[in-house]
């Protein structure tokens, strides 16, 4: 009888200086690996120091949430940089958290681009490339967290990086595959009877119910959850409850 | 008989985006040790990079001139930081520089402060240890550069840093082996032979002749010349020449 | 018989971008006088521009909260700013609230510096006359609200402008009329019966009672109710009420 | 006789602290507008106060060079921010800017877009549609500087707004009207020459001859020089003395 497990990510550490998004601390209890803004889109360097102290403490893992830089738009617009700035844009960020993981006794364990950069290196050549070779030039094997089917995933896995692709605990998918437009109603899912069902599905038998009624078929290595809506706290731990009860062991995918 | 040798440091990576201060590549060409911009007082990141993959390609030392957060101010005016954010700032520079460097196949190979930083921790305890405590949580054996005598290099002992003093070829001395203020007349000498003349005397006797005439002991491991004033290229050659033709070779400190 | 009157102010528009620190709308329910954030420590012009709107509806005056350039440090940290660069970081942020305020069918109705710059005027020279001959550059009739004896005040008013000292609603006074710092045990009243009877005390009879029991003197034009702990805005009501109660109409000072 | 004359603009004010793009002063001696950066892709607030009062000074026109916040980039990559939060961009630009031309006994004549944004509000109705807005907020009579035939222009036009389209000295044409791209050879004049003759005849004639040899017909209340190239003042120096020994009297168009 072989074990079913699952990573559940998050994305942590989005303050900056004075101002708050999450509850860090509480979320890391949930989590098991932990997107850790870097500073261009959010991240003041003392709140990665700690949020990466707190993950190491509790065993989970640090990636490096690295997006544009663009604090009043937190990352969210897409910006038409030249690949060759992004490229070193995101390595300098995977360079400042990894100072601060390795300080905190861990290490930058892998790579989500943020926001609009997410939505960006999906279908953007140029831009995924550049992100691609970020990793590379930074450390050869690490593994890149993204959208199943994206530009930046077959870019980086011809590149030869570990790749793992990611489903959406709380967000309504398309019969095709893909996930309701935030623009739509009903694109994300607040009931938490649905986002735990949603959960287990997508873990156990690999699929989601879309929003038209149709099966589709998802393969992912890591859950997303996400942590900044109101009740983003109380339906992550319902999210881990759920996988939990359904004899899911909850473990980092690196 | 014993060699001589002498190192060369340059402030360098200093723009931003479109703007320029310096020559990089020229002065890559005199120096031994590059002080290498971070992103904070300047150096955006592809900047940087490029900055990095010269001075590997010429056998130059990387080193991190760390800065206040401050691109408004170039890092010339004194923030009161918090210990707590300021040791993060620096970890998070030193993070982000040594990515790019150890993808141009080098590393960064010590630590300055810039600036208005510079001038707090040679006597703000808190600062100067929090610049500390972010070196030794970075690398424990990281050399760092800076003003003889001042609480940095003293506290930076103390934790078992390896240190380096530097001596300035291009400002006047006082008599208690102080710099003349850059408020005062005649702070920074502009002739070429007097600046020749000091930076043999500095290496060869390790002594210089203070504004008042007085002589005065000053042992350095470096010698720091400009790149931010008209003729600073020309003089930074005028100075590896002098001390070149004095038998003095020039070798980085680390 | 005449009327007794008060204006209560509140630091409002401090968030930036996807950040938010107090619940401005219902705080412009409260307060007669809003101390918005221009930019510099916090504010991005959606959010400045939005304030403006809600303010002008409901008949709050708007001020300008200019602050230092320091988002990472939400303008809290001290930075020795050169005067003439002051002057001209605090006409830009004038400018740019105003032309929120006017399209908002206000105007910006004064000024109050913010956090660090509140306290670096209220001693330092330089930069308290920066600020006054910005204000005075811009409009020259425009009132300073401010710390009582203040440097600020006092150059403000021999520049020929109209000052308004501030007393605080929850802040513990010492007995020579300055405030408890915030370093030490019982600096802020978190109990709202002893917020309501300092207010109404300052406003009725001019005094307070100090940290050590001793009645001071406070002569005030405007009330500070703050915005950025918990419970500010269920103390900002607590301070309206029991004023009202007291029989004092609550309006602005210009 | 009518006499003939033409305005002459240019970017000014594009360094940010240390960094300087251009010689501010001797431009402003051949121009007859600056476009003045305010604070988003360049021009801190000193420097956007000094050009303002050597701009004054010498009776050259003030108009706000407004851009996307983009210090890195210099305001040269496009962003995909929403119209709503671009007009409160822009208008916090339009009163910054004007804070410091009144305080210089000028004030803000005109807009014109920059960079990137300047291409976008070409063909981007949504941000187009919000710079227009932004300006009818500040001031409904304020005249837009910008590329005939844009989208801007347009939408300026219909919301009332006095509209100025511009030639450029130093870039070649196309048969239909549009530029050369940059990413083609020969997209920028480089002979003082053939500049000074593409100027004249811009002026004269209201024609220029294309890339291809055909004549196009353009129709500019303002002549575009640059600030940002090497040669640019000795370029700019051309097409006024040109312009003058051609009869030609230079003149703001407001």
């Amino acid at each position: 009888m072989t074990e079913l497990s699952i990573d559940i990510n998050c994305d942590l550490g989005e303050g900056f200086g004075a101002w708050r998004i999450a509850d860090d601390e509480a979320l890391l209890d949930v989590v098991t690996s932990a997107n850790v803004a870097c500073g261009f889109h959010a991240g003041d360097p003392r709140t990665m120091h700690r949020v990466c102290r707190h993950a190491v403490e509790r065993g989970v893992r640090i990636g490096a949430h690295v997006g544009y830089r663009d604090l009043a738009g937190f990352g969210r617009r897409y910006i038409d940089i030249a690949p060759a700035d992004l490229e070193s844009d995101v390595l300098y960020q995977l360079g400042a958290l990894d100072a601060m993981a390795r300080s905190a006794g861990g290490e930058v364990s892998y790579i989500k681009p943020h926001g609009a950069l997410y939505d960006a290196v999906s279908r953007h050549e140029g831009q995924a490339a550049a992100v691609v070779d970020a990793v590379c030039l930074f450390e050869p094997g690490l593994p890149v967290l993204g959208r199943p089917g994206s530009v930046f995933l077959n870019l980086a896995e011809q590149a030869g990086l570990p790749t793992v692709a990611e489903a959406f605990a709380d967000r309504a998918y398309r019969a095709d595959g893909g996930l309701v437009s935030r623009r739509e109603p009903g694109a994300t899912l607040s009931d938490p009877d649905a986002v735990a069902r949603q959960s287990v599905r997508l873990v156990l038998d690999n699929e989601v119910k879309a929003a038209d009624g149709a099966v589709v078929r998802v393969e992912a290595g890591s859950l997303c959850v996400h942590s900044d809506t109101p009740g983003a706290l109380e339906l992550a731990r319902v999210v881990r409850s759920a996988l939990t009860d359904a004899g899911v062991t909850l473990r980092s995918f690196s």
